[in-house]
């Protein structure tokens, strides 16, 4: 099934794609409160997302896809991770950041890539985003005041469906709810400021709208992420080509390193990190103001957002 | 006034200590939602704080201190951030890694403490906590498995009340609803392991019970946190002596770095990170199993918490 959250005068709203592709609003079909929203269904479990496939299956009214107004899949997530699991993003990024930083007065960026630390191919690498930053497909994103350089990143996410802690790798694929796009939009001359300090991304990654997510998740049973092509379109311009197939480190293997003494809860969001070529940061390419950024995956969709800049700001500081 | 939660059997309870010292049931005054959690209270704004010293001044039944079961104040905080505002700490605490790593068979550590970013002395650093893994006063907290080395960090924290974006320092005093006192469990091993990929902490402070919050939390009128004396003691010893007006950043700068484009939320956490010399990694001494560790704030009161390792994991591996 392809689920998702659009708005109504009584808020959000869990709607699924039907066959003939309109939007089934499922809480005017049935009240179970398991169906009142997104995480109620995530929390309910398998068994109601059976039944919602019959409430689906029977014959009724649905919407328009083009009447709704789209909200991000989960609204507000209970939690948000994203990691860095594709190798040529891992090997490229930090390079082209060095070297577009040199341009910006820094010391000279080394003359190749340097070595990816062994530790990214002993273990999933990964930070946690701010769940309150969340946007949808459609939306405009307002450009952070206190940034010149906004960057998109053509990612997929897992949502954890069925908590618990100690997940073993082969167990870890029956904790997964679905699959989304993630769009992980990115300040980049801020971000490349604070991560001078130990503690990794902040307000490079931390505003009002930066993690683009949707416009459906579908559940687990009706994808393999194993293999999924991925591109990126600015203004309709094919940016970013690339594929899941290519991830270093598998969604199960994630769960099954975050879960070690840790548990996790339904609806919390993995995302893979920036497929290889999938940023504007490993193009030499950066957004402006009014740019039309769609991501998609085949099997999920199209995600697409505007960047809204009412007021570049001046000069980047380092 | 001071405000904690704690459990029954109906689940979470707002308490207030009263002028004896005992605590005040509150929602068994006063039915009002805006009492029923610590939450509710932070949502509902000053004019329920105003009236909650109403129903804590009138006479009533109060509970004995020793009767209660301690719950976090914020059982589930909507969100958490921790900083790096403590210079000593940041100056001290990466080079001690470096030493201790070296025993470990690392390259060898620099000969004395490499100089601080200047990005630190411009701006707050922080990373993002995992905000399903709190712990309260007298809590047992359970070895992560994965870790050899844990440690404390003996840390001040504040509680966002209103919450806003774009706040200007001179504001968001306002924006603040108390403090209260946050020991962030950290397994070192496991940091220093993933510290070596770009992402910061992760692992290193993710797990169950890692984030020990309370015993309560002091309400922003009835406490100035320039200057309180912090310390830290592991059974009964004397390890850290600090004081918060050693902080290169206040709160308020905390909150106007990290509202700019972005929203804040009511029952948002902020912690300080370490006062200089407040944990184990800077005096070379790390937590054994059965450790009972007290974190002492002046004028906010000591969180006690047990470290428990049924089965500690041989062999630390870089």
């Amino acid at each position: 099934m392809h689920l998702l959250t659009f708005a109504s005068d009584n808020g959000p709203r869990l709607g699924v794609v039907d066959h003939e592709g309109g939007i089934v609003d499922v809480a005017a079909r049935d009240p179970d409160p398991a169906f009142s929203s997104m995480q109620a269904l995530i929390e309910a479990g398998p068994e109601k997302l059976d039944l919602l496939r019959g409430v689906v299956a029977a014959s009724g009214p649905s919407l328009p896809v083009d009447a709704i107004q789209w909200l991000p899949p989960l609204p507000q997530p209970t939690q948000m991770r994203d990691f860095i699991v594709f190798e040529e993003h891992m090997r490229m990024a930090g390079w082209n950041g060095a070297r577009l930083r040199e341009q910006w007065g820094a010391p000279p960026a080394p003359s190749e890539p340097p070595p990816v630390p062994p530790v990214w191919y002993e273990q999933p690498i990964y930070y946690k985003c701010n769940r309150f930053g969340m946007s949808a497909h459609l939306d405009q994103v307002k450009w952070p005041s206190y940034s010149r350089v906004i960057d998109y990143e053509l990612e997929i996410a897992c949502i954890i469906g069925t908590g618990g802690c100690d997940i073993k790798v082969e167990d870890a694929p029956k904790h997964i709810f679905g699959y989304t796009i993630l769009n992980d939009l990115t300040a980049r001359d801020a971000q490349f400021r604070e991560m001078q300090g130990p503690l990794g991304p902040a307000k490079g990654k931390d505003f009002d709208g930066a993690n683009v997510l949707g416009p459906v998740v579908v559940t687990a049973d009706a994808i393999d992420p194993a293999a999924l092509r991925m591109r990126a379109y600015v203004n309709d311009d094919l940016w970013s080509d690339g594929s899941s197939a290519t991830m270093h480190w598998s969604f199960a293997q994630m769960i099954a390193h975050v879960s070690q003494s840790e548990t996790l809860y339904p609806g919390e969001i993995f995302g893979s990190g920036t497929v290889g070529g999938g940023c504007g940061l490993e193009l030499g390419r950066f957004l402006k103001h009014g740019d039309i950024i769609t991501l998609e995956v085949d099997g999920i969709g199209r995600l697409t957002t505007a960047i809204d800049a009412p007021h570049v700001p001046q000069g980047v500081r380092l």
